[in-house]
C-alpha cells in the first residue's frame, strides 16, 4: 500500500494533515492511502504557481504548444498504465478507460493549436492612422476541481488549455481515484513543462476553500454535483474571481414511433449502463411517445440486457464495472427501491448481482424500470448508477415539456428518422447538448462542453473554443503615433 | 415640471412608490420628478419581457437587425433633442453629448451585423457520417443597470446587442439623468421593436434587488462604482445568473522624456477635464519620468489650462460643464483640499469657479496638482472630477509599478515615440485598455470594453464581440442519421 | 426616348462610339438608347478610379461603412422607382423586382459590417518579444461585369463589398437593362461616396477587353454564361489579375417518394417559372424517384399550372413576365420544340401565349415537359426560360449520378422528410449550393454564393465572407523592437 | 550512386524516360541520378491520387489530423538524416537545414489543427425555421511544384494542409535536390497515410504540363521564379483550375538614421548571406537614408563580414555553403561583375573564394556592393546569391518609392526605433510581408506567406489560414423541413 500525494513545484510530495483510504471498488478492499493537504500545503502550491507564472507567460505560445505535442506522445505511450490505474481505483473496464483517455488526449490535441486559438483581432485605421487590436493574455494562477468519474479526462479538459494559454495551474482531483490523475500530471512534467506550472494537491474542503479564498487564484473551473457547483460559483464570485461550475444532470432520450428501434436500443445500452451510469452525460431516462413505442422499447431492451455483463475492471469482457463506493452502491439501490415503492415496474432488476470472486465489490447490475412518472423521487434526482427509467407519454410536445421542466439541462437526445422533428427538438429544447440519434452527445474536443439551467453556472463552457476565452483576459490596445511637428488641437469632446 | 417614468410592455408609465428630484446641474435647480418603481412595477416589467421572449426569439436575426438599422436612423434624426436632454440633466456640453451619442450609435451599428455575429461553428464528420454544430441562442430576459455619466451611451452598449441576439431586456437607468435614456428607448419602439422586448424601469435599490433575485432574469450587465459592482456580481452569481459588472478606475498616463510634449498636453486636457472628469476612462493621473519631463508637462499644462472654459451645458463654447450633484461637487473639492493638506502643490485651482449667471450650478474648475504621492487619499481613490494629478518618478519601470499596484486597471496610456517602450508597456501593464499616445483608449464598437483587476468582475467584456457571447448561451448539437437496415453494435465504451 | 450613359468620376456622361436599342420586353418596343463606351471612355473611368483610390483607401472602414448605411436608406426610399426601371427594361413583375432589390439591399447591409469583417489576426509573441499580425488591404481598382437577369442585385453583390473594403470600382452592366443599375449607382453617390470611387460604363466587348487588359485593374468579378466566364477567367489570369467568374447552371431537384408533394409542387412553381426562369438558380429539372412520385408530381404540377399567369411587368397579378429579347424567346421555344422532337412529352405548352394588349411582347408561357432523358439537347443545355423538365429515375443514387454527370454544379435541391437522405445528398452531391426542401438555395447575404464545376471559375465565391477575401490582399507584418544596449548575435541559420 | 525516383500509390518507383545528374554542390561532383518521369508515369500518379480520394475525403478530419501528429514525431526523429540529405544535394550548412526543417515541421503542426480550421459557419433561422450552413469540402486531386532552395520546407507548406483538408496530392519537386523531399514523403506514408494520398513524381516540363492539362487536377500550388509562375498561373487558369503561383523577389531593407546600427548589421548578415542568398526572402538590398547611415552601415558591415565563413555543408562552423550549380555560380559572379562595370563599388569581394579541399565546389563568398543605383542590372534583377547591395537615398519617402517601383513585392524591412516611421512604412509599402527590425519577415506557420505585385499570382497566400480556403471548396446548404399538413403558398417572387 502506498501513499498518493501531491505534485508541487515539480516535486512529488506527501504532506498530509491526515490520510484517507482509497478503495479498489471491484474488490471492496483498501488499496492506497491518500495524503490530505492542509491549508499550508495548498498555499505553497499557489506560491509555486505564482512564481512560475512570469516566465511561463513570456514563453511564446508555439513553444508552450510544443510541450503539449510531447505530452500527447507520452499519454499514448503510457496508455496501458493509465488505464490500469483508472480501473483499480474507479472500477472502469479497460475499453471504457481507454475511451476516457482518448477523449482526454483529444483535448490535448486541441491545446496543440494554441497559436491559432490565441489570435487577437487587429483593426487598421479605427480612426485616421489609429490602429487597435486585442490580445488574449493569461490570467495568472487558476484552479481546477474535478470529480471521481473521469479521473483522467476531466482534468485534461482543464489544465492543457489553461496552461497552453500561459496560465499556471492548481489541480484538486477527486479523493476517490487520484492515482491516474497524478501520474498523468507527472507525464506533463516529463514532456518539458517547467516546475510550478502545473501543481496537483489532494485534499478536501479545506483545500477547496483555500483555493476559493486565495487572492492569487484568478479563476476556478469545477465539475461535480450541482449543490457543490452552486457553492463554488457563489463563493468564487463573491471573491471576485471568474468561475465556471458544472453540476448534475438527468438526461432524457425521446423515442419517437418512427425511430429505428434496434438502433435505439443498442445506443441506449451503452449510454445508460456504460461506466455504471456514473457519467454526467449518462442517458438515464427514456421517454417513449405512444404505447407502441414504449412496449417495443421495453421488450427489446429487456431482451438486450440479458447479454449485459457487470464485473471487475480487469476483465475486458465485462460491459461495466462496480460503482465508486459502498455508500454509493446503497444509494443507487435505494433509488431502485423507491421507484418500486412508488409504483414503477422493475423490468430488469440489478440490485443483487453475483460476481464470482468479487463478493465484496460495489456492484449494481443493469436495471430497467418502466412506468416511471415525474413525481417519483427516482425521476427527480440524479441516480448516477446503471439504471434506465422509462417514462411513457402521448406526444413529442409532452416529452419536451418534461425535459424542460426538469431542473437540469445537460444532455438530451431524440431517436427519429424525421428531419422536421429533429430540427424542432434541437432548436427548442432547453438543454445545452443535444443529440439526434446520438445518445451521448458529448461535443468533440474542438467544440465546447456545457449544460443549461442548473447543470452549469457561468457563461463559458468547458474545453474547446470557450475555454480559450475563459482562461484569458482581453486587453485592447489603441495606438496613434504622433507625426513630427504636427500639433493637434485639444479634444474636449468625447472622441468619435 | 414633468414626471419621468417607465416604459413597460410598450407603454409609458408613471407608477411610483415615491418621487425623487431631478436637477439641472448647470442651474442647481430641480427640473423634473422621477417616478421610483417599487417591486411590483419591476415584476410587471419582468413579466412583460418574459411574455415577449418566445416570439422575439423566433424572429430571424436578420429581421431583428433591421429594427436596429431603423433605430440608427432615428437616433441620427433626433440627435439634437437627445443632446439637449443629456445637457439639461447631466450638464454635458453639446459637443461632448454629441460625442457620447455618436459612440452609442456605433454600438447600434455593430448590432446591425447580428446575422454575421451569431454564426455558430459547423463540423462535418466529427465521426463517420456524424456532424456537430453550435448555436448561440438567446438567454431570455436580461437586465442592465447603468450609471449617470453616460445616460445615452452606456445603455446603448447593452440592450442593442442583447436584443438583437434575441433576448428581451429590462433597463434600470441612473436616477440622476433618466430623460435621454427613456427617450432613446421610445425611439427603439418607434423603429419597430415589439412591445415588451425593451422595458425601462426607473428606481432605486428595491428595483435593483428585485432584478437580482428574480429567477426569470438570466443575466445582469452593470456599469457603476466598484463597491456596487462587487455587490451586483456576488448577488447575481449567488442567484445562479451570469453577470458582468464594471466598476471604478484611476487611469494613469506615463509621460516619457521623448514624448511630443505639446501633443501630450493637448491630449491630456481633453482626457482629464472633458465631461468634468466624470468618465470611467478619464485620465486623472500623469506620471512623468524624470524631472525634466515633469517640469515641462506641468508648465505647459498650466499654460494650456488658462484657456479652459467651464460653464453651463447650453453654451457650446464651454469646454466642460458642472458635476452631477451638489454632494459630488463637495466631494471633489474635498479631494483637492486633502491633496493640499497632504503636501501636494495645487498648480491650478478650480475650487471656486465663478460662472456668470449660474451661481447655483455644481461647478468645479479644471485643477492641476503637482507632487502627488501614492500615499495620498486623492491618489488612492477615484475623484471623478476635473482634477489632474501629477506624480513624478525616475524610471518607466517605477511608473509601471505604480499602475500595477493600484487596485483599478481600467485604462492607461503612454506618451512616447519609441516603439520598444510602447510595446513593453502594452504587453506588461496590468490594465485592460491601453493607449499608445491615446489618452482615452476606449475601444471602438467592434472591439470590446473592459478593465482588469477591480475595474471589472466577470470574464466577458462589454459590447463588441464579447457581448455576443455574454448575451447568448451555447448549444451544441451532434447528429447521426441511422441508415436503413444497418444495425449498429452496442457501444459500452466511452465514444471516441 | 432618352440616352442611358455612364457615371464617371461622379459625372453623368453619354460618350458613345455608337448607340444600341434598349427594349421594353413586355411591349416589344424600343424604349431607350444605350451609349456604348469606347476604349478611351473606359480608360478615363479607370483613371478616375485610380485617382480616387488613395484617399478612399485612407478613409477608415467605419466611415466607409457609414456611406453604406445611408445607401441602404436611399435604396429603400427609392424602391418604387427602381422596381419600375427593372420592370420596363427587364420585364420582371413588381413583386419579383421587389424581391431582387431586397436581396441586393441585404448585400449592402452586410457591407455595413465592414469594420468587423476587415479585422486581421494578431499574434503576440510569435517569438520572444516578436509580434505578428495580418492586415487585409484593398487591391486598388477592381471591375465588375454583370448580366441582364438581375440588373439591381448582381451589381450589389459586388461593388458595396469591394468599395467598403477600400477599393474603387468600374462596373460594366448588361446592355439590355442598364437603367436601374445606373440609377442605383447614382444613389450611392448621393449617399456620400466621393466621385470616382464607383464608376459605371456601358459598353460591349471593347469595354470588357479594355478592363481585362488594363494593368491598373487588379481584379475582375463576372457573372454571366459559362463560355464568357471562361474567357474572362483565362484572359484576366493571363494578365496576372485575380478573377472570379460565375457561369451557367442546370439546377435539378430530386423528388423522393416521401416528399410532401403539395409543398414540392408549390415550391417548384416559383422556382421553375418565377422571373421566366431567367435565373442562374432557376430549378429547371425535376428528377422523380419511382414512377409513383413521377406521376403524382406531373399530375399536381399540371393542375397547379392552370393558375399560372404570364403577362406584362406592370400588372402585379401576373406571376411572371416576358423573356429578355425576341431572339431569346425564339431560342427558348426552340428548346421546347427539340424536346418534343426528341420524344419528350409536352404536358403544358407555353409556346404561344396570348397576352391581351401585348401581342409584340417577348412572352413564353410556363411549360412542363415529362419523360425527358439525359441525351436530349434540352436537358444538356441551359434554357433560361419558363420550362420545367421532368426526368424519371428509379433510385436516389441514379438521380445523384445524373446531377454529378452534368457539366454545371450551381444549385440543387432534394424534397424529402428523411434526415438520412438529406444528409447523404448534401454531403456528397457535387454542387455548390444545396437545398433541403428549398428549391432556390441562394445563400443569404452573410454566406457566399458560388457553384462548382463549370458554374464558377476561381476559388472564392461571390458576396458574403468570401468577397472580403477576394477584394483585399493580405499583408503580414512581423515586428521586433531592438532593446537598448542589447547587441544580438548574427543569425545565419534560418530563423526558427 | 543511386537512382532517385518517385512515390506512386505507396510504392517507390524508378520509371524514367531519361536520367539526369544530381550534384553535390560542395564538391562539384555528381552524387546521384534522377529518374525523369514521362507523361504516362505522371498520369499513373494522378490516377492513384484520384482513386484514393473518396476514402480519404470520407475519413473524419480528426483522424486525418492524427496522421499529421505522427508525421511530426517522425520528422523530429529523422531530423539528422533529413539535414544530411539537404546538405549533400543543396549545400546548406546543418544549422541552416535544421532551421528549414523546423519551419516545415511548424506547417505540419498547423495542419494538426485541421478539425478547428475546417469549421463551417452555421446560421439558425436565416428565415422562419430555415437554417443555412457552409462546409469546406476537399477539391479532389491537387498538385504542387516546388523549387530547389527549400527542398524540405516548401513542399511541407503545401501537402500537409492539402491532405489534412481531405485532398490527395501530386508533388513535383525540384530536380536539383529531390532526395530529402522524397524521404520526407516516405515518412508520411510511415505515419499511416493511405497509399495514393501523397504521390511524388520527379520530372521536367513534360511532367509539369501533364499536371497543368489534366482535367483531374483541381488546383495547382507553385513556388519558383516569376516567369515560370506566370506560365503556371495562366496555363492552369486557362484550364479552369484554381492556382496560386509564387515567384521572385528583390527584398529591400530601409536603414533609418535612428536604427540600432549594430543590431541592423547583425540582422543583415544572416538575412543577406544565410543560405548563400538563395531564398525568396533574402534581404539583398539595403537602402540607407542619409550618408551618415550609409557610411556607418557599410563600415560596420565590412568589418562584420571579415568573420563570415563560406564552405562545405558538412562543417557546421561555416556560415553558408555553395550555390546550387556551376551555372548559377557563374550567373551570380556575372551580376557582381556587371555592378562593378556599372560603377558600383565592390566593398567586399566574394568572387574567388578559396575553400580548402573543395576546389570544385560552387562557391561564391559574401559580397558587399556600395553605391548601387536603380538603373543597374544587378539592382533590377534577382541575383539569388550571397550579395548585399547598398543604395543610398536622402529620405524615407525616396526609399519607399524605390521599393514600390520595383516589379517584385515579396518582403521588406525597416530598421528604426521610431513607432511612427514603422507604422507609416508598414501601412503604405506595396509589399506583402513586412518586417519592423525583422529582416526576414517570413510569417509564422499560423499566418500565411505571400508577396504582392509580380511576386505572387492568385488571391490566396501559401500555408496558414489562406491555405485552408485554397485547398477546399465552399458548399452552402439551406434547409427547411416541411411541417406536417401545412401547405405553403407558391412563391413566384424572388425569395426574401
Amino acid at each position: 500500500m502506498s501513499i498518493v500525494g501531491h505534485l508541487i513545484n515539480g516535486e512529488n510530495r506527501t504532506d498530509a494533515t491526515r490520510h484517507q483510504d482509497i478503495f479498489n471498488p471491484s474488490t471492496g478492499q483498501v488499496s492506497n492511502q491518500l495524503a490530505i493537504a492542509g491549508k499550508a500545503t495548498v498555499e505553497e502550491a499557489i506560491e509555486a504557481a505564482n512564481a512560475a507564472f512570469p516566465a511561463w507567460r513570456a514563453t511564446p505560445p508555439a513553444k508552450r504548444a510544443r510541450v503539449m505535442f510531447r505530452f500527447k506522445e507520452l499519454l499514448e505511450q503510457h496508455a496501458d498504465k493509465i488505464i490500469t490505474l483508472i480501473g483499480e481505483e474507479h472500477g472502469k473496464i479497460s475499453h471504457d478507460a481507454q475511451g476516457e483517455l482518448q477523449r482526454g488526449i483529444e483535448s490535448v490535441e486541441y491545446a496543440c493549436g494554441a497559436p491559432e486559438l490565441l489570435k487577437g483581432e487587429h483593426s487598421r485605421n479605427v480612426g485616421p492612422s489609429i490602429d487597435s487590436w486585442s490580445e488574449f493574455q493569461p490570467l495568472g494562477v487558476v484552479a481546477g476541481i474535478t470529480p471521481f468519474n473521469f479521473p483522467a479526462m476531466v482534468p485534461l479538459w482543464m489544465y492543457p488549455m489553461a496552461i497552453v494559454c500561459g496560465n499556471t495551474f492548481i489541480l484538486k482531483p477527486s479523493e476517490r481515484d487520484p492515482s491516474s490523475t497524478l501520474f498523468i500530471a507527472q507525464l506533463l512534467e516529463e514532456a518539458g513543462l517547467p516546475p510550478g506550472v502545473l501543481n496537483v494537491v489532494n485534499g478536501d474542503k479545506e483545500a477547496v476553500d483555500t483555493l476559493l479564498h486565495s487572492p492569487k487564484i484568478q479563476a476556478v473551473s469545477f465539475v461535480g454535483s450541482t449543490p457543490i457547483a452552486e457553492y463554488i460559483y457563489a463563493t468564487a464570485s463573491a471573491n471576485g474571481k471568474r468561475c465556471q461550475a458544472l453540476g448534475g444532470a438527468k438526461n432524457h432520450a425521446i423515442v419517437l414511433p418512427d425511430a429505428d428501434m434496434d438502433n435505439a436500443v443498442n445506443q441506449l445500452l451503452g449510454a445508460a449502463f456504460g461506466s455504471s451510469g456514473e457519467r454526467c452525460m449518462a442517458l438515464s431516462v427514456a421517454v417513449t411517445v405512444g404505447n407502441a413505442a414504449g412496449d417495443a422499447l421495453v421488450a427489446k431492451m429487456k431482451q438486450a440486457m440479458t447479454g449485459l455483463k457487470v464485473g471487475a475492471h480487469n476483465d475486458s469482457s465485462n460491459d461495466f464495472g462496480p460503482v465508486i463506493t459502498k455508500q454509493h452502491q446503497e444509494k443507487v439501490v435505494g433509488y431502485i427501491n423507491s421507484a418500486e415503492e412508488d409504483g414503477a415496474k422493475i423490468v430488469v432488476d440489478g440490485r443483487n448481482p453475483k460476481i464470482a470472486g468479487f463478493s465484496e465489490g460495489f456492484f449494481v447490475g443493469g436495471t430497467l424500470i418502466d412506468n416511471v412518472t415525474p413525481e417519483m423521487i427516482s425521476y427527480k434526482e440524479e441516480i448516477f448508477g446503471p439504471v434506465l427509467q422509462v417514462v411513457r407519454v402521448e406526444s413529442m410536445q409532452e416529452a419536451m415539456n418534461l425535459i424542460d421542466a426538469h431542473e437540469y439541462g445537460n444532455g438530451t437526445c431524440v431517436f427519429t428518422r424525421d428531419g422536421e422533428a429533429a430540427r424542432y427538438f434541437s432548436d427548442h429544447i432547453q438543454v445545452g447538448m443535444v443529440g439526434i440519434n446520438v445518445p451521448l452527445p458529448v461535443p468533440v474536443a474542438y467544440h465546447s462542453f456545457g449544460g443549461w439551467k442548473r447543470s452549469l453556472f457561468g457563461d463559458l463552457h468547458a474545453y474547446g473554443p470557450d475555454s480559450v476565452r475563459f482562461y484569458t483576459k482581453r486587453k485592447t490596445i489603441t495606438q496613434r503615433w504622433p507625426s513630427t511637428g504636427v500639433r493637434e488641437g485639444a479634444e474636449f469632446a468625447f472622441p468619435s
